[in-house]
């Protein structure tokens, strides 16, 4: 129904995602990261504000971040296609188009011994640059196999991801990493009659590569995981009519917003740095900017409140970067919860605001969980803030007369 | 999807249902019942769980019983297949297991005139022990019609169930309760012509019944209504991994419980016999245990806010046996509301509160309506509070990675 109702105008749109940004009270925790943190902006934000809480898919469900974030962008996170394999998520978030057909993996650089047993499963965490010449390495040594081009293209540290492109190829292939070490890498098994060439491919590659590496201190073997291809996803501009910008650091979430068709920025990874980065592409002729950060979350893993805590008033500090831009909407809020006491993601719904000149405000006093709860726009599912979004805008026209 | 993510571990949900428990302020009713009621242990209770209302079905919507229990465990109440015939619930909440194929009939003890109309469609209501005699007396002379099997079992007082089991059989009959006295029963008509057999198979039964009901002096004859025949539903283990138990007293709730695959504990009537019930099986193995408290319901629906307040400070003064056993998940709420007011089920969001490790605490100070206005759940579908349970329980895996 939302694409009848599309129209466009100059209005521009920015969604800030602070990953895993919802918290609990507990024991030994009287309040969540936002109530304890110091964010006079966002508070001052939220009173000028609609605000709420949404839920990433539905009440108890705990999401990972690739349905959170197609969540956050509008499209339905329980979908199959929207339902995206890591293989092609990572190497479309380090900026690879696939094509129909392309089969994508992601791969760790691993260490075996004389053996073949895992030593490490993730090669000592070598250093990016490292990552980088590996991969060149092998570039410049395996260019096609069977008559499939195969490209191969550093992620991050110790993660690579590779593509074969050719016809006849199949996702259908059981995974190569047996999460231990001590333990040989697992047959890439075809799962399907129809795989089993592309296993064969598969199997031959890890071969070449074991050969061109063995000389390697550290990465002398991979893991591969996430055989997938993509699907189709009908894109932002198809959808809402914008033309969208993902200021994202990190590879999964450049991944989610690249395949609904938002254009990657490059960016540094502090939220100074990619603040600035949004205001540099801000007159670059987008409708929308994505900007994610990934502190947050990891702190609440790690069950580090004074961290979390850290990351919201850098954060809160650094706004005034996006308001003096003054975009026509501004939401706030995270893709999920990740409440520093369970040390993982989980399924509570997350404080979120929206900011624009017909938003109106509410009894909101301050941007936290508590305080989102007396907003106006209840617990809503995360689908819905695109809508929202677009009709802060004035990018929607009326349903019916 | 939620089957697939359900895992399996050893926490407990304790599922606690008020019928009707919900109220709404109104002339003569300055406050709720929950709001008049004196319940420090529920307003504690609240102070350190997720609060929220309910909603049975949807907005406006007043559910019924079986609806609003099958909402509860987590089934649309819309489904076709969860729209469970009264026969079937009555005789299954009485212990009998239909089997497929099996037609199950709700009936009443009433009394005719001579001229054989109805002068008491409830029989005087008579006690439980006539009840069960008299069925009793037709057990022994009725026990099959056409080579198709009479099963007769006593329900409570002047109610009771028959079941027809053999071959052929359709549900679609027409109830022969006129629902006034001064008029004859009705005749029980087939509603289409596959279900002809059925239908003289009732009649000849009804015949029978009045003959061999001659001599009483109240239950001279009988009414029926709610044939059906047990839909195919997926049971609470299948669903959820879970081994429930349910406490409740009354057949319907009992009915609706075991038709989700619970097992059904005798228990005896009283708030304290039926948490002394829940605290007896508690560590026999089940998952879940359902405790149903009737007589919120009945008070409502009596207009009698002093009685439903007395019920539910009962229910506050005996929490401790629930709370000593400390489950991993306690969750109270009611089923729908019943309004003193109205005298009557209504559509109005019912408080909830689920109280778990991971549950976080929000604003509501209080269990009661104005005061889970407050939490952090919002309003939301009570066919949600399933999944949340199972997360709060940690039965749930994250979705997507």
């Amino acid at each position: 129904m939302l694409r009848h109702l599309v129209r466009q105008n100059d209005s521009r749109i920015i969604l800030l995602v602070m990953d895993g940004l919802g918290d609990i009270r507990g024991p030994g925790f009287p309040q969540t990261a936002l109530e304890a943190a110091r964010t006079p902006r966002l508070d001052e934000l939220a009173r000028n504000s609609a605000c709420g809480r949404i839920l990433p898919i539905s009440m108890g469900i705990t999401p990972g971040s690739g349905p959170a974030h197609f969540a956050l962008f509008g499209y339905d996170p329980l979908a199959p296609q929207n339902d995206v394999g890591r293989g092609v998520v990572e190497v479309t978030g380090v900026g690879f188009d696939c094509e129909p057909g392309d089969v994508a993996i992601r791969g760790n650089f691993a260490t075996m011994d004389s053996g073949g047993y895992l030593t490490d499963r993730r090669a000592g965490r070598i250093p990016h640059q490292e990552g980088i010449r590996i991969c060149e390495k092998l570039g410049r040594n395996i260019k096609e196999i069977d008559g499939v081009e195969i490209i191969i293209m550093p992620v991050r540290e110790y993660r690579f991801g590779v593509v074969l492109r050719g016809k006849g190829l199949s996702p259908q292939v059981e995974e190569t990493d047996p999460q231990l070490t001590g333990k040989k890498t697992l047959p890439p098994t075809a799962l399907a009659p129809e795989a089993e060439r592309t296993a064969a491919i598969i199997e031959e590659f890890i071969r070449q590569v074991n050969r061109i590496l063995a000389d390697e201190d550290k990465a002398n073997t991979i893991l591969l995981r996430g055989v997938s291809q993509r699907p189709t996803i009908e894109s932002f501009s198809d959808r809402y009519g914008l033309k969208g910008a993902a200021v994202a650091a990190y590879p999964l979430y450049r991944g989610v917003a690249r395949l609904c068709g938002m254009e990657l920025i490059d960016t540094g990874f502090s939220v100074r740095e990619q603040f600035q980065t949004a205001k540099s592409v801000y007159d670059k002729g987008y409708d929308f900017i994505f900007i994610h950060i990934k502190k947050t979350d990891s702190y609440g893993e790690d069950g580090n409140i004074e961290g979390k805590i850290e990351v919201i008033e850098e954060v809160d500090s650094h706004l005034p970067l996006l308001l003096d831009l003054r975009p026509e909407v501004l939401m706030v809020t995270g893709d999920h919860s990740t409440p520093c006491i369970m040390k993982s993601h989980s399924w509570h719904p997350v404080p979120f605001l929206i900011q624009a000149r017909d938003c109106g405000s509410d009894a909101t006093d301050a941007f936290n969980e508590t305080a989102c709860d007396k907003g106006s726009l209840g617990v809503f599912p995360a689908v819905s803030i695109m809508p929202l979004a677009l009709a802060n805008a004035g990018k929607l026209k009326k349903h019916g007369a």
